[in-house]
């Protein structure tokens, strides 16, 4: 609800009665608020080390920003108390010729709920660099 | 800072000198918290009474929820002190042929920064229903 104040002032995202009355039956989440939290989630999983890549001598990507997103679709209402979990999959590598050391990612990432009903989906275009392999 | 801070964590959101050394080169904001703030924008001005429409007797749309949004672009950063302005267009309309009060609303909407860059866009798609005419 104060992300909704905040950001998204509709009824249904802020008073009980209202969202009882609405379309979505019961109080639920700015889909706004739905993305934000898959987008912490990306910052934060990718923060950690990937102990799997470093015990490979891989190389790190280091992420740059995103240029946008494609199809952000809110395909069910995110009620109070559900639970998401959010995966993504790697669609698409592109390379860019003019910066041999960078390219674009896009991945397809989905939110569940705790039924397993997908919940949200959208695609994202992430730039990275290839950089050194990892010491050790 | 708030919102990168609970949504957005990266350095060039939240760190000066880190800002600085990055692509960006000076603390911009989230890209998700330009988008939160146009979707503010929408609710705000359309809960306010279109006085123009009203005299024209027409009938007033009532809003319902997204169902997503289509080619979501951050195309310049938004650095700390810009002011953005936003427009949308009404691109599209479709009507639901199992609900005839019920439509979608596809409108491409733009934000600007104070020198009249481009900063984001994206198709944002809305239900609408028609209701009956205004009083008066």
């Amino acid at each position: 609800m104060a992300f909704a104040r905040d950001y998204d002032p509709q009824p249904f995202h802020l008073d009980e009665a209202a969202a009882r009355a609405s379309l979505f039956g019961d109080l639920c989440a700015s889909g706004w608020h739905t993305a934000a939290h898959l987008i912490r989630g990306i910052i934060v999983t990718r923060a950690q080390p990937n102990g799997e890549g470093m015990v490979k001598g891989g190389r790190r990507a280091v992420y740059g920003p995103s240029p946008g997103f494609r199809d952000l679709r809110w395909l069910k209402p995110v009620y109070v108390g559900d639970t998401i979990s959010y995966r993504g999959r790697l669609i698409e590598k592109v390379d860019l010729k003019t910066r041999p050391n960078r390219g674009l990612l896009a991945s397809a990432m989905q939110g569940r709920n705790q039924r397993g009903e997908i919940v949200f989906a959208v695609t994202s275009l992430i730039l990275a660099d290839r950089r050194e392999p990892l010491p050790g």
